[in-house]
């Protein structure tokens, strides 16, 4: 049959779909050129139609979740628009070699997402332009002085060490994360004003008019990031770190009561709690965005509730400090789902002081987070850990309480022995009941794990309500007033437990 | 003494070291304006020049460590010295505004660090310029012919229009992962070109010179980043990735070594063990690396030992499971050098096991590298992690025997007691026992899960085994041999323990 098929040079088309799936076209008798060609095209065009609607999908999809995002692209447009407008309407332009496309080229590469990133850029690209121009005209300068044969040579060998110095400087840590671009646009700046052919009083009138364009441009782009729909580094940051922090004490209160209330058995839960579960994973994967976002926010003013020196590298020491703790859910996940089954009896034994501990943990990380987003000293974040760490001291004398269990009632259930055995009887009968709650001491230490960790994510938000100096709540029920109406439910969830 | 101080109108400088330590001038009587000025003057420059040593020796050091980041700063200036040169020299050149600038700009916005970023942003550029020419061309062309009174419109909203959606679509994941330099060039030359108040005819020259210097740029960048010691994403990846293993099982080896042999006391261990424990932090931090280093390697050319189409998808798979990996130790680094001490006697009972588990781990992570490293299947990793499951094992049947060490020794030592209390006393004694061990049933049970997951690294390389279709290796002793003298160390360790 197969050879039958290679023998009549029927081919077969196969259309690879964009979502994975592959259409098989059915195998034709030996056709004309024109009609495998046309085929050939046919499936060409479908597959290029079914990614194109696919990427299109995904970016509605994306839009939709984060309309902040096409927000930032017609503000984009919009300040293109308008900076090619003002340039195209001027009587004085002079083609695209003129200064326009030095204003154009700034909005391009200076609008950023957030108003940080653009103010960084722009201050950036405003430096680094001053500082090359300025010496680029001095050794200019100093290169007409030394006659037409060793032009050249000062000139290449200062911009190769220039561009060398600038580029390698990119690397270090305190330039790289402040002054990147600054550098490549001084090696731009300094390159181009080196191989450029002018006099050196022709220079400054040619800098003088570059550099009003870009700084018709880089304002440009900061009043329009700044007064539609600003987007600011600092806030996301702040939003981001919350958000994490209600996502880690969901997932932990989720993670320990699944484990008790479903027997282990996390087959069938669903959607809902499987979202709890993610909650920490968001945690274990937002280091690179809390560092970016921290670098951009110390660019910006004071806005909302910040002010201009907010102290946004504390954000990333709670940042740390919350995947400390997120290291220790993942690994108590890791353990409590394993295949070591636990006895009911011992499980409803522990049960209530476990899941007291882990809700008493998610309700001191919630007033964290209440804290922060009140910006707010909490008066309840001592009596809150002094509940945890009781719990923790009540869950240690539980487990303690545990073998009493096992050789209490177990030896009379047992079949009648010789009293020679007993001894060994009672070993083996202790053993099982080692095996039988291993699950459970691990759960407990890393329990106790837990709370340790979370005490350095309080500290770390104490020092920031220090450093911002959050200000003193005097009594619980004016905070309890203030507080908005997210916050509401996590109080109700206090007197539940 | 203070009013004293005051009264005489001393005043005290103090320079701010670069380095944290602040150098106090003594304080100096009643001075006049010039000298108070010196001093500040000199105390500015005295903390000027700090800074800058300061900031000399961190890139000195750095320089040292890394002396490829220097080679690539050599190699910027060299590319730019030579289109630099180039343009200089040539007769037919016509200043700044002309096609000189194009190149230089090129060079510099386009060198990078590595092969595969460099080959991904000319790919880009080249991309975005061609496809925003042919596109603000055709515009340009309908705006040209519906008058005088349209034109402005039709240009103004083709900007807003088309800036708008390229600037959102940078956003969309896939896009951004390869196309985000494309998209911003997109967006530049459109605008370029569409606020140019040239003709059609002379568009087309203009975009024949433009893209005739783009393309003499980019290949400018791409021959002296491949051929001057050039830098692979791909490689780069690889040995971030194999180097990161040999990481783990250090860490996860000393980690465990370290808790028995030195009885918990973790504050004498010294620099040597701390690099150690550190390995897996390196692990835990490596993921945006990973990410973009194998965006980039994707657009790398056959290189080395790799061919074109190189799994490096699968190195983050790797990557991911070695972070899951990672998580256990860093809760098994936190559990174990937790308060709760563990009596010597238990220790000892169960360290043999333990500190077997462990190596067997760290033999077959090593195992992994070293597959990883030679690009040869294993012959022994099925026996190694065979052995490593036996030792899991082991250690759990260690540590089912615990109890019985409490309740046969303990219970004569104890004072002599009535019969009726004798299951009372035991309980207890069970208790205390249980207390004491818990640190030790943690460690098992975090062991067992790091074993666990070690094995989903196993599989994780060998299906990149599968994939980039490593060579197997016929028997034991020929691969010993082919094996590099940093492997051989590996080797008597196994036959050490």
């Amino acid at each position: 049959m197969a050879q039958e098929k290679e023998a009549t040079g029927a081919i077969e088309w196969r259309i690879k779909m964009a979502d994975g799936s592959s259409e098989s076209l059915a195998p034709t008798e030996a056709r004309g050129c024109p009609d495998i060609a046309w085929l050939a095209l046919k499936g060409l065009v479908v597959g290029l139609v079914m990614k194109v609607c696919d990427f299109l999908k995904k970016a509605w999809d994306l839009g939709h979740k984060e309309p902040i995002k096409v927000t930032h692209g017609v503000k984009v447009g919009m300040a293109l628009t308008a900076v090619s407008l003002f340039y195209y309407m001027r009587p004085l332009y002079e083609g695209v070699g003129g200064n326009a496309m030095w204003a154009v080229m700034t909005v391009v590469v200076v609008f950023e997402n957030t108003v940080g990133a653009t103010l960084s850029k722009s201050i950036n690209r405003i430096c680094g332009t001053l500082l090359a121009g300025f010496l680029a005209i001095g050794i200019h300068w100093i290169a007409d002085r030394s006659g037409k044969d060793f032009e050249p040579f000062i000139i290449a060998f200062s911009v190769f060490l220039l561009a060398s110095a600038a580029t390698f400087s990119r690397f270090i840590p305190s330039v790289k994360a402040r002054f990147d671009y600054g550098a490549m646009i001084f090696i731009l700046t300094f390159s181009l004003v080196s191989v450029s052919g002018y006099r050196v009083d022709e220079l400054f009138d040619l800098a003088t008019q570059r550099m009003s364009t870009i700084i018709i441009g880089t304002c440009l782009c900061i009043v329009i990031t700044m007064i539609i729909c600003p987007i600011w580094a600092g806030e996301q940051l702040h939003t981001l770190i919350t958000g994490n922090m209600d996502k880690l004490a969901n997932s932990l209160d989720g993670c320990v009561a699944d484990y008790f209330n479903d027997s282990g058995d996390f087959a069938g839960s669903d959607k809902e709690s499987d979202k709890k579960l993610l909650g920490y994973k968001c945690v274990l994967g937002s280091k690179a965005t809390e560092e970016s976002m921290a670098n951009f926010a110390r660019w910006e003013p004071a806005h909302g509730r910040f002010n201009f020196r907010h102290p946004w590298k504390q954000y990333l020491k709670i940042g740390a400090s919350m995947r400390n703790c997120a290291y220790c859910i993942e690994a108590l996940n890791g353990c409590v789902s394993s295949e070591n089954k636990v006895s009911e009896l011992t499980k409803t034994h522990i049960s209530n002081t476990a899941i007291k501990v882990s809700s008493d943990s998610s309700m001191v990380i919630k007033e964290l987070a209440r804290t922060m987003k009140t910006m707010k000293k909490s008066s309840a974040i001592d009596l809150l850990v002094g509940e945890m760490n009781n719990s923790v001291l009540k869950l240690q004398e539980d487990l303690k309480s545990l073998p009493k269990l096992f050789i209490n009632p177990q030896p009379p259930l047992q079949e009648p022995e010789s009293p020679g055995n007993n001894n060994k009887t009672k070993a083996e009968a202790a053993a099982v009941a080692l095996m039988d709650i291993i699950p459970l001491v691990t759960l407990t230490s890393l329990l106790v794990e837990i709370v340790a960790r979370i005490e350095g994510m309080v500290s770390a938000v104490q020092e920031l309500a220090k450093l911002a100096e959050f200000k003193a709540v005097g009594d619980r029920k004016a905070n309890q007033n203030q507080t908005t109406n997210k916050v509401i439910p996590d109080q109700s969830a206090l007197q539940r437990v």
